[in-house]
């Protein structure tokens, strides 16, 4: 990129909703997705939730002839849900998998058969590492069990970022985050990596109010989730930072507003948001700017620490009511064993229980016993990463506080 | 770091196997092996396989005076087993937990309840980036059903130096990575990486014949496992690289020979790997110099492809056939429920089968059906693990050949 003319980098970022058999629509969607992918020539294209392989494929074959180049992630059962496709060249991808990503038993929100991620790309001269993340998903505002784990994702997504992205002249995320722009995990995200926000700093805006991404009148989304936002909720999000000698600013940012443009239903149930970047190399190295001043940084740490720590306390509950409830039935176990064989002996003059019941319980006893051993396993692994994030997060406060 | 005087690293690496209750004399030797850190003093201590935190907590107050700076990685059901002690400040640490990792089934194997990783350390005038990764163990060397998955790990570790060692001034790598030095995995960690073999380079060397660590002469190794290989075999290393403006030269390299020094029993079943390495700023780049020459490269990514798709036909095949064994299981659930159903209708005289074997066939049947539901789950997720490797291999392939 030295010496090369400002470049303009396009982006749309979508959060596509394509769930096989479950998603309204989808396949009509999809299609509608690649004909403006197609028709707007992006730079860089960054979707969320493409479960299904075919549909990657069918993008992939649509868009061959304006998007060279593209890279599907594959984690998880279902799979990351992660593509991006880019008229630079892809050099070299990377995907990193959450430690915690919700429970398995909890069906009903199955992120944790989905192997949540953040993917990366490094590609176009190798100056752009653009990060895809997508966090799990909140269901409940006032009482939200997942927003340790969704911390920890952010924390870990924070790292993720840091590490990978020294050596990048300019780092880009674009993705669904799940949280509000208020909320302790994206000021955590934001204030750790020094990213900024596309929409705090985009010097021209268009489409819906306050940038919402999950708006009310989009005709897929919950209304009820909704009702407490009638103006909407924006958790998809654009965020950059130039890292090396370049700037970055964001020139324009715009979002779908319910519908796609030019068709009577929208791409999805969330809005698109479509960025153009001006990067150029300036003289001197800009430096990383953090976006908070660090003393707020050190009350963000803090306040996610406290959070995480009201997890690690559920998660060490449920791990013991989980233990205890795995010894009880291997105690009946061994109650029903010592009968058995105390009648076998003939020691009893007869059964206690008639046959059936007693073969019925003893099921259920290995049933209950080997469900909760393995819940009690979960919640030991869920505890450990807890607590690892709990002990990264006071190394992280330690740091701020000790630089001078 | 810049201006200083050459820097000597003296690096101590060791599998301290310290399983609680399953390995032998574990505190007599954590003991030994702890004097033996304080009395040597070396600079940056990496351990692997301490899977208790209580040993790591006597470990750190007992070396608190010396090596002032530890941490210990938190992952998996048991934990990572991952800890390092510094005499550098640890600025930050980063935890990978690979893809893949085994399968949980396979108890007398305990990998998969590990949580298998790589820990990434950042410290010492940041300049230091060290990695250190324990990689599957390998059971069976003629009928080894764990190669695919060891050969995702290494190149998952080989990706992840790569993205996280971009802006570091010196990479180390230090492990136990479950490898012979001629295996195709290490072939394509030090080809992709460029990272140089302490055995190989050092100027001096000390211990146990070709550098061996796990010895027949150690009283805690399987004498049997190591039959074919009389001298032992070399499965532990220290590996390096300069990325930017540095040289490194590995001085001194020693191995611990079957006993811990001044002691009757060894520290582990694995000899220690000790390095002295000799950093020195150079006027220019030394730029990376990749081990291997590209197309001996190319080579060792498509044996590695190959490799990997044997995996991926093996887990397609265990999915199919899991997920056959489901629908059977399922099938026989719904004669059953369907025989029930007319008997309590009134269609059949009489129940076919008596009342015990009725109920329980149905709980086998159940049991039968989530284990195999449960079992296709996982080898769908090893599927999509592996295809995304392959995949990944491919793309390397490619840009190598490219390449001018």
């Amino acid at each position: 990129m030295e010496g090369d003319p400002p470049l303009q980098l396009r982006i749309f970022d979508l959060n596509c909703w394509a769930i096989r058999y479950l998603s309204k629509r989808r396949q009509e969607r999809m299609g509608l997705i690649g004909d403006a992918l197609r028709r707007d020539g992006f730079d860089l294209v960054l979707l969320q939730e493409v479960w299904s392989e075919q549909d990657y494929s069918e993008l992939k074959s649509k868009l061959a002839s304006c998007y060279p180049f593209s890279h599907y992630f594959r984690s998880g059962v279902i799979g990351s849900g992660l593509c991006v496709f880019s008229r630079f060249p892809i050099l070299d991808t990377l995907l990193y998998q959450y430690s915690l990503n919700g429970y398995p038993y909890m069906l009903q929100h199955g992120d944790w058969f989905c192997g949540k991620s953040v993917g990366l790309v490094r590609g176009g001269h190798s100056c752009f590492a653009p990060h895809f993340p997508q966090l799990h998903a909140e269901y409940c505002r006032e009482k939200d069990a997942y927003l340790p784990h969704r911390l920890v994702q952010a924390w870990e997504l924070a790292q993720f970022i840091r590490h990978t992205s020294k050596a990048a002249d300019v780092v880009l995320l674009g993705g669904d985050l799940n949280m509000h722009p208020e909320d302790v995990g994206i000021r955590l995200l934001r204030g750790w990596t020094g990213l900024r926000d596309a929409f705090a700093e985009a010097s021209r805006f268009q489409g819906c109010e306050n940038g919402c991404t999950l708006v009310p009148k989009n005709c897929f989304t919950l209304k009820t989730e909704l009702l407490p936002f009638p103006l909407g909720i924006r958790i998809d999000y654009v965020l950059y930072k130039a890292v090396s000698s370049f700037t970055v600013k964001c020139e324009e940012l715009k979002t779908t507003t319910g519908t796609a443009p030019g068709a009577d239903i929208p791409f999805s149930d969330h809005e698109a948001v479509m960025a153009t970047l001006h990067i150029q190399r300036q003289g001197q190295a800009a430096g990383a700017t953090p976006d908070t001043a660090e003393p707020t940084l050190a009350d963000v740490v803090t306040e996610a620490r406290t959070e995480v720590d009201v997890g690690l306390r559920a998660a060490r509950r449920q791990r013991y009511s989980r233990g205890r409830m795995a010894v009880l039935a291997l105690l009946l176990l061994l109650v029903q064993a010592a009968a058995a064989l105390g009648a076998l002996a003939g020691l009893a003059p007869e059964q206690p229980f008639p046959k059936l019941s007693f073969s019925l319980l003893a099921f259920l006893a290995v049933g209950v016993l080997l469900l909760a051993t393995g819940l009690h396993l979960f919640h030991t692994m869920e505890v450990k990463m807890l607590q690892g994030t709990e002990e990264q997060l006071r190394m992280a406060l330690r740091a701020l506080q000790e630089r001078p």
